[in-house]
């Protein structure tokens, strides 16, 4: 190796903290050298690692989380290793018993990670098996074994667990909407494309629009659980495993659904967590959309709902203001959501197979993810238990152009093909504008004027309930059929 | 109005292009006057449209591609308002027997796409029925028909029918996979972890572990469709069908399999775009890592494969080189494809509910995909049927340190655990290192010197198919095991 | 190779569709022989290209937009080396005046592109040459020249003149922000936080508020081209030029200014690509939080402002609808540049260095992105010169409570700390709601009862224009603070 | 309200956490409600906080790490404050020593956060500050600022720091690029492209190619930085300061270099974030880049470096195995900075104008960013200071193919045109390939028989020395071009 730390210095003797970073890792270095004997692959090497290098590489402070899944895992390798006579029933029980006691250690918070030895989970726990039942019998537990497998095998054992949870939250909030739905199925207001007044719709049909939406999301979650709860466990660093481990009886007891069925793919494939975080980002989206019009009816300008104090702010130097800052946050979270999978596609992107140290990236964005996803969906149900509609503030919204079209499909009925009734309605919404009489107070006559098919009863259709009602095919506005939507949807949770 | 455009000639008299664009603009508006009375929404329109604008806003260059989807909603939608009474029976078969005809025409290339007046293709062929049949009977085709529902019902259909052919060109290069697999099942090559010489594994193994990735898009891809491929129709611009249309005659009739059941949800999702998009972005992530495989073991320094000339091209410049080209542009295009993805994705972020013109980018992303994909999948096959193997180089680039792991399992069937037997292979692999003297080559004294427990028939471990086989367990490298990856991977196509 | 052609035939027989396909590739090959000997690498290759392939690979679909930049390169070229002494006078001479006559061809649209053989725009431009002047000359032309190098500098010098148009773009609607600012200063809204009603603001400080964001675009935007202007050509393949030419004199010829000082680099970077994608996709989202606002504005609920007809469209089914397409479409745009950036980026992550056939995906993004965007502005601007403004309504919609702030201020200049005072307004705020009497009717006395500390001309404080002008420090809402504003904006012109 | 927490109960009585989950926040909510009284906006407020919320809300466990920033920023608002005559000296004499003892208690780990009161870091301030100096004065702290300005402030601050921070760890690292390109300069070896090997280059040129990119980031970094730092304060909530406040005088005493200068755009521009954010992918893709060829290079196939022990690691189960995890890490934190940044941006799409919540995604985004870039530059130039370079594995992988170039400028030199020199060599390339012998050991009458202008002088050619020399032109392999290159990077220092 050339001289280039003397180099460096000289160059950069005053200004760069790096250089005295470096200075720091010479000395660290030293102190190091001791400590990497206790790892893994200490056999040969005989150099030290740069401390930053250490923090860089290290996993303990985020896969810490997964000691359980860990535990477990070994426990069943190390069963299975035993049928298989690698290790004898004795040496099992003292893997099991040792592995148990690690277990508690974690549970009750006495379990003391060493800084700088135990670099991930799979290493504390097994440094601490030795220490309680001594290397000669803990160190037969990787026997067979890899990281490789063993890293991937605490993850989807966890990740099943927590999109389990996720999958309660959903049924929760979903049983929130369906109540809501019902109750208040009589509350009439503007619907709006392009955000502009459209027709008029009833408010639980609006709340069922998301309904369908967040079912879809549950759909999709129930079938990404059954790809990431598949075993990869027995597969080795990459070609399989030498010792004829039976990985169906391992499968069983760690509750797995499915088989990873080739080894190199078992130990290179992240898949389950990248389809974990393409569905968490849709369904973010759709709080995304849903805090969005929340947000929107929650202004003076609307005003057809108003947050609990719970889910509001207030300002640090507007007096009067309330902020809707939990819907806000829930649209925010929406793009955090979107670059952990953004960000853990590009990790992939081009790896070469098999296992390679880029994909240690996947842990923090799954963590985050989920973590967000999950307080997400609770967070909206909150709100949404506790939200105060304002039905005569939606009411209040309604206006006649919103029955501009009940006023064309009145001329269908009567024999006029759409797209001449369509040009005569928009006289009619012309003239209104231009005189300034609301559409629904324009006489007979004037209407009488615009087309001679006009009659009497044209004033009848200026009724939002009517309107409402007359949209009764199958997912429309209609009394019955938003029913039927409420049990389509329970019936799915 | 202020006078603003006064205000911007005075300012930029000389300089900027954009102001003789907005010269032009005036010019053009008088002429757009009267074409705008052909628009769909003409009746109060007095302004004319920006030339860019109109451009900005048509989507007829892209979505005449489902010009047949369109035609047939339309029948469908047509005969359900003839059942409900809403048009004659006479009526219907003039619009069935008008629509084909503007199909026939749009087939044999006849049809005439009148710039600035056919915006979309929806506009386009109601405008050519009237032409054929007449304002009258063609009027009466959207009744209670909206755009919103229909673009979306337009592109399900059509999705639906391009994600079954992707399915096809899927289960045509599993099956070129598998059938290779099996026939060179005897190649063995080194395997790799962190792009380093791990341990040897069987050449079928790595096509393997590729294959059981494509067969999980497989899977997730037919559970995509049937998301897709719902029923919108009937749905009218957000509030539903004001006729009692029957929905589910439709559905049939259309070839849907499932309803989506609110009508505000249905015009305003995009979600069957968004999984369709995530579904081929995460495909496209595996064919960029199964190519960058491809691409080193094609370099002069690994050798394992040579890519047939179709897949290959020259340098302009240097007269030796073969480039793997189409590999490089599986491997770009997958950028290309999250590409489509992320910026749809963030197209929907925080969108009110219900349809919003944004919407209208979901169409080129969709088609561009699609696209991408399907040749993606269709060049990779084609790559992969023609690519010339090197056992002999993948063979010579086995070398004895990667059976160090063997050495390991050697000494643990002799009891030691395995962390010890791991640190004296870590001990056999530096003593190669020191000495140059290749690890098979050690001599019995040099083993012995390291660990007492080696026996002469250790020299029996350095057998690269032997190490091979023992991987036996389940998703292994053992031919057995091989060939039962093969018959799974077949039994699912 | 092994026989994959009828294995795949034999089990795919029916039903695949890209059976068909390579079954027509087979004959299509023998097609293809004879054309490839015009390809550029011809020399070697005996197989030909599967014409899906030959697609997938070719270019001249987009890049043949930049025929006149590569001209204009390749006379660059040839007079740098016809003063190297590598080509004569004479032979420059023709080089130039064919390559001319070539450049007139694409102008007037009589360029031929022969399908198959032409897959880029250099080989196009090549084959012509040769044709025009004979292949001896000609063939000359590329001497030590690489495509790697070519296409670059084809795509620095189109990139350069289209972000020098965007630079007039924005120039030109930062200009009409600036007069509309200035004519409407008078007009006094509600501002918001949160989207909540929160202090009064004037319509021009909304207006600047995004003046100055696209003003830093603007700078950003002078920063970018600034490393996009260098010249790659003379760096060769990716080793440099061996014939001695004098870069320095090409980069002044083609109006570069700077050099990319290593050969590697400059024919592997794309990084003036991912730069102009960025930039792009940040000034998109000013431009979606812009539309954002005005659509708000737009909806009856605010009723700020009213679109221009030019800039709206109707609704197919609502004859009173007026949507506001063009700001939806802009916003949805923002989703579009957005999904160019990532995706280029995605490409670019862990490829090897210099060139790789991946970036060719460079093009198609560039490309869309500068039509997106140059688009976007123009349509921006369109939307403001043409925006109706309703200052009546702005006004109708301040209420009392924004001036909450004002209350507590008051008291601040009598002295009492401001935490106190924003409490005592809050508490001013509680009275009003709980009474249903508006902040500034209340009463002297129930001021009084809330604080001892208000006195008579708290009355005062009630003043939406007293409010605005109270803001008087720099970058605040007084009228003055405004002007300084508007001068500033300008002036970086 | 209507009963939905009762509905909820009864429909999820068993199985559902979140039900659990809230009943605690029921219990929670009574103990919250005294803590709010705390809060900023208390005044108002009857209910409390979600617990859930609050955490989701709450940023104080990240934003504390600005601590310094914040007093520095209150520090300096008093001052100004003070000269504006607001608070007097004395008062601004105590608040300055207050906020000074605070700082202290950060400084030596003595601040105690409050859970649920102290929400973020200029709460927890302010709240401390009180109980220093007495709420009469420290309520007067807060005087016409608001939160919107102070977090914008505090963001920048540290920001700039940071930013200069990452200025001097790149040039840090382009110092040892420079260093090195120098001592090794003799080295040559293959250069690639496509990663096939192409032409004959100096490793000297493959450092600089990336010290060229990593020098515009550089560029790009001090441009950023001079955006980031600018002044927010004095901007009130959104609509200025109407106490007459100095905000030059602030500027100055913070070490701003620009102004904001619109309030509303001043509290909801997090540009410089994105910015950033920006910068640091495209840095991150270089250094992805970077890694992605010296892990090829560090393998056994190419064997041209080999990582110093400090930046490699182990298997578990492989003895032999000598990991670049370093440079896997590298590549792979490419993706999550690519996250950051697409995360952020989506948060901002279509964001209304001013602050909202959803702004709160700033935070972590530049966090995590920021310190990734940062790890990522230092250790990247660690493994670079104590790579072990291999020039003898360099010279034996260049092969005689890599002269074919050289072989067609002989020609070319003999006056023969580029394009049929390139054919010509290709059969030279072609014969060796059939004949099996290396193409620098043909017979001169085997070239001769190819073609007849081959004279005997062209076994000179075959001289890899030479083939680098001959690339003179600016930016190529020569030594004289290439120590010109190492000149330009360190000017630019």
């Amino acid at each position: 190796m050339l001289d280039f730390e003397h180099t460096k210095h000289t160059l950069n003797n005053t200004k760069h903290e790096s250089i005295a970073g470096h200075l720091e890792i010479g000395i660290a270095i030293m102190a190091e050298n001791k400590k990497s004997e206790n790892m893994l692959w200490g056999g040969r090497f005989t150099g030290g690692l740069d401390p930053l290098m250490i923090q860089y590489n290290e996993s303990i402070h985020f896969d810490k989380r997964l000691y359980k899944q860990d535990i477990l895992g070994s426990i069943a390798f190390a069963r299975s290793n035993c049928k298989a006579g690698i290790i004898t029933q004795d040496e099992f029980e003292k893997l099991e018993a040792g592995l148990k006691e690690v277990e508690e250690e974690w549970a009750s918070g006495a379990f003391n990670i060493i800084p700088g030895v135990d670099e991930d989970i799979h290493t504390a726990n097994e440094r601490r098996l030795g220490e309680i039942i001594g290397k000669d019998v803990a160190g037969k537990l990787h026997t067979g074994r890899s990281r490789n497998e063993q890293v991937v095998t605490d993850m989807r054992m966890w990740l099943r667990d927590e999109l389990r949870k996720l999958d309660e939250y959903l049924v929760s909030f979903l049983t929130v909407t369906a109540a809501r739905a019902e109750k208040e199925i009589d509350y009439v207001m503007p619907g709006y494309t392009h955000l502009q007044r459209a027709q008029p719709i009833r408010w639980s049909h609006w709340l069922l629009s998301y309904g369908f939406a967040f079912q879809d999301d549950l759909n999709r979650l129930r079938q990404v659980i059954r790809r990431v709860n598949r075993n990869a466990l027995g597969c080795g660093a990459l070609a399989g495993n030498p010792f004829g481990i039976d990985r169906d009886s391992m499968m069983e007891e760690l509750g797995f659904e499915g088989m990873m069925w080739n080894s190199m793919g078992a130990v290179g494939d992240r898949d389950f967590v990248t389809e974990t975080l393409q569905w968490g980002a849709m369904l973010m989206q759709h709080i995304s959309r849903w805090a969005e019009d929340l947000i929107l009816y929650s202004t003076a300008e609307f005003g057809f709902v108003r947050l609990a104090d719970a889910y509001s702010t207030g300002s640090s130097l507007m007096p009067q203001k309330k902020n809707p800052d939990s819907l806000e946050l829930l649209r925010g979270k929406s793009g955090r959501a979107f670059g952990n999978m953004a960000g853990f596609m590009m990790v992939q992107k081009g790896l070469p197979s098999t296992y390679n140290k880029d994909l240690q990236e996947s842990w923090e964005a799954m963590l985050d993810h989920v973590k967000t996803v999950g307080d997400s969906i609770q967070i909206a149900e909150g709100v949404l238990a506790t939200l105060d509609t304002k039905p005569e503030k939606m009411k209040a919204a309604l206006d006649p152009f919103m029955l501009a079209t009940d006023v064309a499909d009145y001329l269908v009925r009567k024999g006029v093909p759409f797209r001449e009734t369509h040009h005569i309605s928009g006289r009619c919404v012309a003239l209104s504008e231009q005189t300034g009489i609301p559409m629904n107070e324009l006489s007979y006559e004037q209407m009488k004027s615009i087309d001679e098919r006009f009659e009497e009863d044209i004033a009848a259709t200026f009724d939002y309930e009517k309107s409402v009602e007359m949209r009764s095919a199958k997912g429309g506005t209609s009394k019955k059929t938003v029913l039927e939507q409420i049990e389509v949807l329970r019936k799915m949770l």
